[in-house]
């Protein structure tokens, strides 16, 4: 490593244990992992570029990452691998309100950078619920997702540019700053969702939404998660675009009462929570349909919030689940994306898949555009517990497939839905990927590991 | 070809020489092209596939092509090809209105597809000039802009999945049919726009909106091309989000006169017609602004059109500009797309450069997303206005470039804008095309000598 550190100015080359040790995975439960070799932490694109340069020389694992929030394994450090922690990369570079377009660097936190655009007018719609903390850089790795989804789309929707150093070396720019273009291929959005296995994204240029109307809550309260779900396809077939669909079950309000005593559980079995920023009449309108949805697919009670506080505080309760859950013991997440009309028969079979394996089960979705996330609860040393957890989640995947589902709606491949993959796309297809992985990295040093089966596995 | 009419039902492989002149090339003028030595015009993805095993077998290049309305050359026949002639492939195999999809076959026409949508209360808003002609495989294959780009994106954004044979004869499915998904690259994305070089697309699958709200028009009238451009710079600075921004200039509206007796270019030397889609007092209030914008910026008289009857002439005008050139000689079609605040003032480039090349332009323009359609008239036969004409096409493409812009905003790179693609990307970024390229076509049989100038040309 004293070569790579003579390549760089001082300090941006850390091997103390300690950090190292702090690098070595993300967030996602049970996901294999090594010790890095090294961690740098570069300031400028062509720093990132001989860091890549060194790798690709000798012959050693890149791992790029952001702020570490992953779901999947995918920023996990592979032994002996240089992490390039991009987290210190944090300058909103330019946001033009004419061109609606922002240009920042990888490690710019998501919150942030909507913060800065609203300051201008401007909105950057993407959301994923680690947007207080996770990077801008990893959510164009994973083509994050979030709540506003269902209506605005996803990560990869908004990503104009990029910069990227390749796996020998490159640092190219790809994509555009023009509204519409169709010079050459898209690589741009072959980028994104790559999961750091083609290029590190040095640079991102986003395109940006004018600030939108206030929006408009409705909550259902129902007896069962399948009725919640039979309620998020009655918005669908009644041609509803909410600006948010959420779900939240009983197992996830039982927490929340439990950490915050927010007294939710009483009344619901199952909470539904839409939204819609349609203007006006239409807005009034939209949200009246909605709750004529909720209440016809069985609510026990339903209500437009008039009360922005009240709206707020349901939302709270849904960011809330997933800590509140984690305070319990260790929780593997599960992201699958069905068809909106097999929601509620994924739900159930959810249920039933916990039943088989003896497994606790609460979930929280992205509802509105079939994004499921079970939330498979353990208790923490319980090495049986956490054997019926993984034969629950293997199940939980294949069983999404068979509605015509997804196995990652959201969080990416990275190490957990490896095989997954294999499941889902044809042989052809993976063949597909490998030829266009070699092409981009013919070296094969970038994230080795995640996404495919082949390559040197992390340990 | 004997050996090919044996592998195919009867029927199915064209090889009357009348037939092979009428495959030789697309809309584009003065792009060259040659003779096919067959036109296949294959029934299912299984024919297709063995069409492109053969022509691997062989060595012979595929010709992919929809409905021939390309302006780029895309589709123009090299000596000896195969033309895969795709529009026989017209089913629509499904529409679902709660999952907002549809599966259709390549050769489907794009009005007929959003037309079968309007049935069940959806939308398919892609919308080329070409779509009552152009079919849904070619509007991928180039990934088509249309009117509507300026609020609703290109094919692009609707497409979610394909069936593709790749270079190596591989029948294959890409992307999902599920709202959202991650597992694996996104190679949807990397064949929409490849113009038929990484595969020959078989089947897509489309999202689709629920139906839209009916649009409100307004019209202004301007003294300069240039005047026109600082309007549309205005509405994007107003932040509104125009469901249509279109410009018309005085050689169309003339044109259109002589065609039609209109009466339009007694009144103006520039039209902008913009449209709003959003519903209620917000479309009133939106439509206001938009004529607030268009007065502020110089209009010598604008109006909200109250009369859906007038609104759809001015609409029409819009229409018939290109065939009523059309009428007068060749016209050879631009196609750059420049920052919204530069509108302007590549308008007035356009303008000098007609001068110094002494070549007549006409303009119409999505002028909203800075998409610009110069059109170089010329008269036919006349040798030196042709050679005239191709230096100013140099020029707009040149200009463009040092504008912030690119050099193809939705028609596609084809033959006559391969130089512009080597001015626009980096040697590296080429050096990535080509690799993808070599991936997914490892034999070069996919319509060679288009986007890239290397591979074998067509005479």
């Amino acid at each position: 490593m004293d070569e790579l550190v003579g390549l760089l100015p001082p300090g941006r080359v850390l091997v103390d244990p300690d950090v190292l040790a702090s690098y070595r995975h993300d967030e996602a439960e049970w996901a294999p992992y090594g010790t890095p070799a090294a961690v740098v932490r570069p300031r400028t694109a062509e720093e990132v570029q001989v860091v890549v340069r060194y790798c690709a020389r000798h012959g050693v694992p890149v791992v790029p990452r952001g702020a570490g929030t992953g779901l999947s394994g995918g920023a996990n450090a592979v032994a002996g691998c240089v992490v390039v922690a991009l987290d210190g990369m944090r300058a909103i570079k330019e946001i033009d309100p004419l061109e609606k377009l922002a240009v920042v660097e990888p490690g710019v936190v998501n919150d942030d950078l909507r913060a800065a655009c609203a300051e201008q007018g401007l909105w950057y719609p993407p959301d994923p619920a680690s947007s207080p903390w996770s990077t801008i850089g990893g959510n164009v790795a994973t083509n994050a997702g979030g709540v506003c989804c269902v209506k605005y789309g996803v990560t990869g929707d908004y990503v104009l540019g990029l910069q990227v150093v390749t796996g020998t070396g490159e640092l190219v720019r790809l994509g555009r700053r023009t509204a519409k273009g169709v010079a050459g291929y898209d690589l741009t959005s072959l980028l994104v969702g790559s999961e750091g296995t083609l290029g590190v994204i040095t640079e991102v240029t986003v395109r940006l939404r004018p600030r939108r109307e206030p929006e408009r809550t409705v909550a259902g309260y129902f007896p069962s998660v399948v009725a919640a779900g039979r309620a998020v396809e009655a918005v669908a077939a009644a041609g509803l675009t909410p600006s948010a669909l959420e779900l939240v079950d009983r197992q996830c309000l039982e927490a929340v009462d439990a950490w915050k005593n927010m007294g939710l559980s009483a009344d619901a079995d199952t909470v539904l929570l839409g939204r819609t920023d349609a203007p006006g009449a239409a807005g009034e309108a939209e949200a009246d349909a909605m709750l004529a949805c909720f209440t016809a697919a069985g609510a026990t009670w339903s209500v437009r919030s008039s009360d922005q506080e009240e709206a707020d505080a349901l939302f709270a309760a849904r960011r809330l689940a997933y800590p509140a859950l984690e305070r319990l013991g260790p929780v593997l997440t599960e992201d699958i994306c069905v068809p909106v009309g097999r929601v509620a028969e994924m739900l159930g079979r959810v249920q039933d898949i916990g039943v088989r394996h003896d497994t606790r089960i609460a979930n929280i979705a992205h509802a509105g555009d079939g994004n499921l996330h079970p939330m498979l609860l353990t208790a923490e040393g319980d090495e049986a517990a956490r054997l019926r957890a993984q034969a629950a989640f293997d199940d939980i995947v294949r069983e999404a497939l068979e509605l015509g589902g997804t196995v990652t709606g959201e969080h990416g491949v990275g190490l957990l839905k490896r095989d997954g993959l294999r499941a889902e796309l044809d042989p052809a297809v993976l063949d597909l990927h490998r030829a266009v992985r070699d092409a981009l990295d013919p070296h094969r040093i970038l994230n080795p590991g995640k996404v495919f089966t082949t390559g040197k596995e992390s340990t």
